[in-house]
């Protein structure tokens, strides 16, 4: 009995049986005495069409037009989805961005959202309406269409829980919760009950996509209670809040990234500020350095080791060859990052040997180590990044 | 050197080679120092797979989401459209209907246009933006989106020009105009320079399907001067306003229609007020009847004979049997109305007499006759509609 918000992704609302698969969970969680707000994305195959013919017409479109296109996508997912909910014989309203009151900024394509006017969604949850609202897409101070971007759809629903303090947010994959692995590819991976925001915004940086970062940050920022779950089976996922009760796992996952490039700057004469002016001249490129490691090389040299992604390795390799002339600048990029996450491990002094030991029994070579609070991770051999997530899965998730 | 409203239909825009094509005519005109709003519809495409992806979900779906379902497809070809001239290197901004201003009552599915706040659109212009409008779409009082119904792009385009008092309004089409008859089947078929609003909404009731009747209506109450014209062949059209130079040709057209049923009521008693009670039961139906005809039979019986569109006529012969014991009720739906309109015939009453000779010399029988001021009707055999087009045709417009 309460508010909650629901969020189906566009593969789940790609073709009509999809469709009133969704209607179906929607109508569910109605008739259990909720009000329920849906937000939903484009249908996976609108999009693609509809960028596909942008491109054949004007490559280089306006973004504010491109806006003005894609917006179309989820006001169709919005009504068929609607019409399928009448269909099942339920009250229900769709409701666009600008018409759910959704405000944003004017950057066209990534757009922020300011606020939410919550009055029309109010109206329609007072009249008892399901109101199935378009993700993605809001409107700026001149009237004009706006998308937000990779994710939107995420940050929509989350946007709406905060505004209208829903009960709880639940965003529907097509998996089932959060796992401590991949589990198509680490055997014993587990899915977890629960999971702390901070440990949800590491596992997505570290390349586990079922949430998008932003939307979790404004879910810890208004303290909205997430669920990830599957619209394809219906059984309890994932939740995702500030505090978690400790379950027996120290870690919650490991995951793997194989997008990563090492730079090594071999031999560098050490002059003060050496290291700023490098990294701000890859800043200014929009550069994102991950890892950094210094180490002392001879003769009054010293080395810097840098990991970036891998579309960024000769970029930054060309860079620096310009500015360090005695310097030997190498990139590789067939290696991986491994990491494990857990808001536990702080506590745990043990668990970055536990990690390395696991790594050396399976004589896997570390290149480079970094830490946080919550998370360990280390730069390997990328032929090695499977054999070596399920080695340390096994080290520290229980297979019972 | 004025403000130009464009509009083109759904086939316009169909694929990309076609939008790059309407963008060719738009700034064409825009380079000759005009002010131009487009207004387009929907490709013709994204409207049948929308209706067809509804009917699938549900066929009986709230007319609310079918409009806020169909106007996606303005939406899309509004930004292609927009994207095609930005491409030519032309300042160009596409508007919705709500951007643009369109205010609606709340008959979803055929709303009827209650005003334009031109705020927006005269911004746009003022800018010296080309402006590319969405057809067929508004918005409610309730901020919920409407469309306008068949014919609804025609008449956008014609309240834009009323409201902005445009200089002109083109009505771009896949013909060059206004014709006297069909040109693929009338040889000596001539298009027309101007033409009145009143001969125009004669030859549209008639079955001459170049514009729709609302769009005529509105721009001969607003003085808005249309120009028909072919948006494949770039030659003038044909001009529609309410005083014409007088050309030659005594009639603007000939048309026919074959959506007639004849519906005769033989033997029927004299008694007062019979003929208001058939008309009115007709009318309680939703009948809409066209030509009626009374003549006196034998015995103080009368014979009265009547046409509907073909659909109606086993209706209302049903109808009429319950409510007539005497009478004998005959329907024939194998007639047709073959028609000529022109302004100039009042002040010709020879006119009738030359249609009705034309007529008897291709031995064609006249089952009914109807007149009105700038119209006569016949009706005749089903099979003889074509040769009777053609021998009207010839013995008025003169084959040069």
């Amino acid at each position: 009995m309460g508010l909650i918000v629901q969020k189906f992704g566009g593969s789940s609302v790609a073709d009509a049986q999809r469709v009133m698969n969704v209607a179906k969970i929607v109508t569910d969680t109605y008739k259990q005495g909720n009000d329920v707000i849906v937000v939903v994305s484009a249908q996976g195959d609108t999009t693609d069409d509809l960028i596909e013919q942008a491109q054949e017409i004007n490559p280089q479109a306006a973004k504010r037009e491109m806006d003005q296109l894609m917006a179309a996508g989820e006001q169709i997912s919005i009504s068929l989805l609607a019409m399928a909910i009448e269909k099942l014989g339920f009250p229900v309203i769709s409701l666009l961005g600008w018409q759910a009151g959704f405000n944003t900024n004017s950057i066209y394509g990534s757009a922020r959202i300011k606020n939410i006017r919550p009055n029309r969604l109010q109206a329609e949850i007072a009249k008892h309406n399901i109101v199935v609202v378009a993700g993605f897409q809001g409107i700026n101070r001149y009237d004009d269409l706006t998308t937000l971007g990779r994710g939107g759809s995420d940050t929509s629903a989350v946007a709406i829980a905060a505004a209208l303090r829903a009960d709880r947010c639940q965003i529907f994959t097509d998996v089932e919760g959060v796992f401590t692995a991949d589990p198509r590819k680490v055997e014993g991976a587990k899915k977890l009950k629960e999971i702390t925001y901070d440990e949800m915004l590491e596992l997505a940086t570290l390349g586990a996509q079922v949430l998008n970062n932003r939307s979790v940050e404004m879910a810890k920022k208004y303290g909205v209670e997430l669920e990830v779950l599957s619209s394809l089976n219906p059984v309890p996922g994932t939740i995702v809040k500030e505090y978690t009760k400790m379950e027996k796992m120290l870690i919650r996952g490991v995951t793997k990234d194989k997008d990563v490039a090492l730079v090594s700057i071999l031999g560098l004469r050490d002059t003060p500020g050496v290291a700023f002016k490098i990294f701000s001249k890859l800043s200014s490129k929009n550069i994102n350095v991950d890892i950094i490691l210094q180490s002392f090389g001879r003769d009054g040299t010293k080395d810097i080791i840098f990991t970036v992604s891998k579309d960024n390795g000769e970029l930054a390799v060309s860079l620096l060859e310009d500015m360090l002339d005695e310097a030997k600048i190498v990139c590789n990029t067939n290696v991986a990052k491994v990491s494990i996450v857990g808001a536990g491990m702080e506590s745990h002094p043990g668990t970055a040997s536990k990690m390395f030991e696991a790594l050396y029994e399976s004589n896997i070579n570390i290149q480079m180590i970094s830490t946080s609070e919550i998370k360990i991770s280390v730069i390997i051999d990328a032929d090695e990044a499977d054999r070596a997530v399920s080695a340390v899965h096994k080290a520290f998730i229980p297979n019972d």
